[in-house]
């Protein structure tokens, strides 16, 4: 790694004081989500059984750009926030290239990832409403364990479902969870309907988010006072991490450049969107001409190799239908290490971004992806999640693509968490033990067939 | 945890330019190095076959208080620093105490550790001096991490010597080392004459620090342009780590306060002696009346039961003797899962303190640690270190004692690494798998007895 470090600091007094609701900018609004029953859009008080008020509320809000943070999600974030902007010289020099290459380092929360930006609002308000239970699910375990520090913080019990292929290749991610007092079951389990479902039809399955959302879902609508929370896909989840692209704006005017490129790394879209939209804001609202652009795992690619449809955001069914690009709600994610980016489908403002042209989407093998990450470990010191590595492969393109062409362009991507939980992946990866996944158009095409037209 | 959250944070230029040696400062300064053979007192130039150059004179340099941080190793200092004082307002309410507890930060660098202070440090003074290769131990893997971190950064080859128990324990930081690009090898291994005389007499032995040295030792004195170095017990790795203390000392004037009691765990010394040595200072120049207290395992006793004589650094026998605490080089050390401080001496420095009565010590069962850093974590919202685990017992205990006496003490401890690639031990904890060890006064007589008077 290069000797010569530049971080761009923000001071706590500088953790912006409102979320950016770029739905309200979009001259494309999202379309409705849709009751499953009914097929007619949903209101917020449709969403109550399922969400805090307040969350329901910002869900589906397209009129306010601007959502006040509340103070005492300002002063949680002050545990970790700003976190830092960095200018990649180490990998620069490593790969010879003229681009200039940022991160925005998002792994220095205490739980090692930047799902805590939302996992602390979402507990707030359940909190605030009187909620003394919620659950969720999780895949790779970063929002989990996000989500039992915020429950933690705000005295709620909490129920992780954590999907089995992560429970297993994961342990101390569930270690962590349980550590900060939160109870863990492995998903598919045999304490829902949807789980003894799904374990019936394949009684091997290693599970999904899609699944883990379902079993989640039905506790929380199970259980008295208790919510549902969601570490990404839903726009509220997208709204809170934005965060990251308002500081990381201002820090951009500290490098006194402006990016030409937003990378991150897509699972549901909440780090993706959160780092980008504040910087697409410019482009809706003055024309500027930044790339956006998603990484997302080459055996789960909905973006690049999915469907628009409406489709549910869970295996069972549960949830509102949400018109999004999708490989099928029944689909069965390859059992990559990037346990986060393991889902079927994209967020409703992403989805709508990408069908107008306002973003665009690249899909990364495993392989590369580690590639990628293990450069990025020897550069500039930091052992970047499972996850991350996809950003920073799509940002290692981007930077070849200037070096061939010679140009000086800004690049900046989202460092989303730390793989030091992750190490038993590197294990494998170093020892050659990790493989890419093909997935060929007819078996995309055979999925969507099997869930057909749901509206 | 409370939602009230302070953190006292100073900006890169407030980095420390120069390291405090308080061996210039005592009254009584330590006795001399010997060297084995002739058992005359060492000179930097014999510690050169071993050390850079510069390392071998700071280590035994009593004259100059302030040794000057070369702008490469501030550089990179910048990556991290300076770290964040907390005040540790939801750890103080869950106990009830009067008492006002702040701890530094030292888990945000990006190996979770101290450790890098040091490691970045050495590694500069090897690439400077024309070393290619270095050799080092690991116990827990904390500064086998850190310094593959430095070695990288530095382009240094380096081989690791990690004890068989925490190779065996954790071997998720093996990766970390791995995927930084240094060479790991589990202690005791066949690769050196130090190891296969060991394994011949105890061939199921499960490691300890004392032999890994050995072997690294010896592999540096018989591998061409290549240095040892270590991640604590020595002088000049103390004074590295006062970074901390320099650093706690500036932030602690923010606050208004100023300690009563500094705690830091206590392996070697090097976290300990980086956090109270500035504070020391004005005990010893001013006659302020702090209390320093290293917490140490309850089954590596050495400053709390040891004998203080003249002894070797390591099994083998390699290093010159050191005039230290010990519970003798030969003592084998319980596999408690605070794998940095299983470590039969105490650093030559902090060794003298304790005879003159500037420090105290306190040991910590291993169930009491853990307790511990289970409550931290979910007061405070960070997984500490098994080994930090040890000084928040220290500071519980102490701040529990101030709840009966109705004082309002300033208690500031070192937070020296977060426990993220320790989950495997809390698992452990969390399933009621761990134990306290006991030791008896006439196993640390015979101990004793068996390696004699060597002097």
């Amino acid at each position: 790694m290069s000797n010569r470090t530049k971080r761009f600091m923000l001071s706590e007094e500088e953790i912006p004081h409102y979320w950016y609701n770029i739905q309200a900018d979009m001259i494309n609004k999202p379309m409705p989500l849709l009751h499953p029953g009914t097929k007619q859009p949903l209101k917020p008080e449709d969403l109550y059984p399922i969400f805090a008020k307040e969350l329901s509320r910002q869900e589906l809000n397209q009129k306010d750009a601007w959502i006040e943070i509340p103070e005492e999600v300002r002063e949680l974030y002050k545990n970790y926030r700003c976190t830092p902007l960095v200018r990649a010289y180490g990998l620069e020099k490593e790969l010879g290239t003229p681009a200039h290459i940022y991160f925005k380092n998002e792994s220095v929360s205490p739980v090692g990832s930047h799902k805590l930006n939302s996992a602390i609002a979402q507990a707030y308000y359940c909190k605030k409403e009187g909620v003394t239970n919620i659950t969720t699910e999780t895949g790779a375990g970063q929002w989990g364990a996000a989500l039992s520090y915020a429950a933690k913080a705000f005295g709620l019990e909490l129920a992780v479902y954590m999907v089995k292929i992560s429970y297993e290749q994961k342990p101390y991610r569930r270690s962590i969870m349980q550590t900060f007092g939160a109870q863990v079951t492995a998903s598919p389990s045999m304490s829902t309907r949807a789980g003894k479902d799904i374990l019936t039809a394949h009684p091997n399955y290693q599970g999904s988010l899609g699944t883990a959302i379902s079993e989640a879902i039905e506790l929380a609508t199970t259980t008295p006072n208790c919510k549902y929370t969601l570490g990404s896909v839903l726009s509220h989840v997208t709204l809170h991490q934005t965060v990251i692209g308002l500081e990381a704006e201002k820090q951009m005017q500290m490098t006194g450049e402006y990016p030409d490129m937003v990378i991150g790394c897509f699972g549901g879209g909440s780090n993706f969107g959160g780092i980008s939209f504040p910087f697409m804001r410019h482009n809706i609202l003055e024309g500027k001409k930044t790339r956006f652009i998603a990484a997302e795992p080459a055996s789960c690619p909905k973006l690049t190799r999915g469907k628009f449809q409406y489709d549910f955001g869970d295996e069972a069914g549960y949830t509102p239908l949400l018109p999004m690009f999708t490989l099928g709600h029944n689909f069965a994610p390859a059992n990559i290490h990037a346990g986060g980016l393991r889902y079927h489908g994209a967020g409703v403002i992403v989805s709508q971004l990408l069908k107008d042209g306002l973003m665009e989407a690249v899909d990364i093998e495993q392989l590369d992806s580690f590639e990628a990450g293990c450069l990025f470990a020897q550069t500039e010191g930091i052992i970047p999640a499972p996850e991350s590595c996809h950003a920073i492969a799509a940002a290692i393109q981007e930077a070849n693509k200037c070096k061939e062409s010679g140009e000086e362009k800004v690049i900046l991507f989202n460092l989303s968490g730390h793989g030091l939980i992750d190490m038993v992946s590197y294990d494998k990866y170093l020892s050659g033990d990790l493989v890419n996944y093909s997935l060929s158009d007819e078996d995309i095409a055979d999925n969507l067939e099997k869930i057909g037209d749901l509206v």
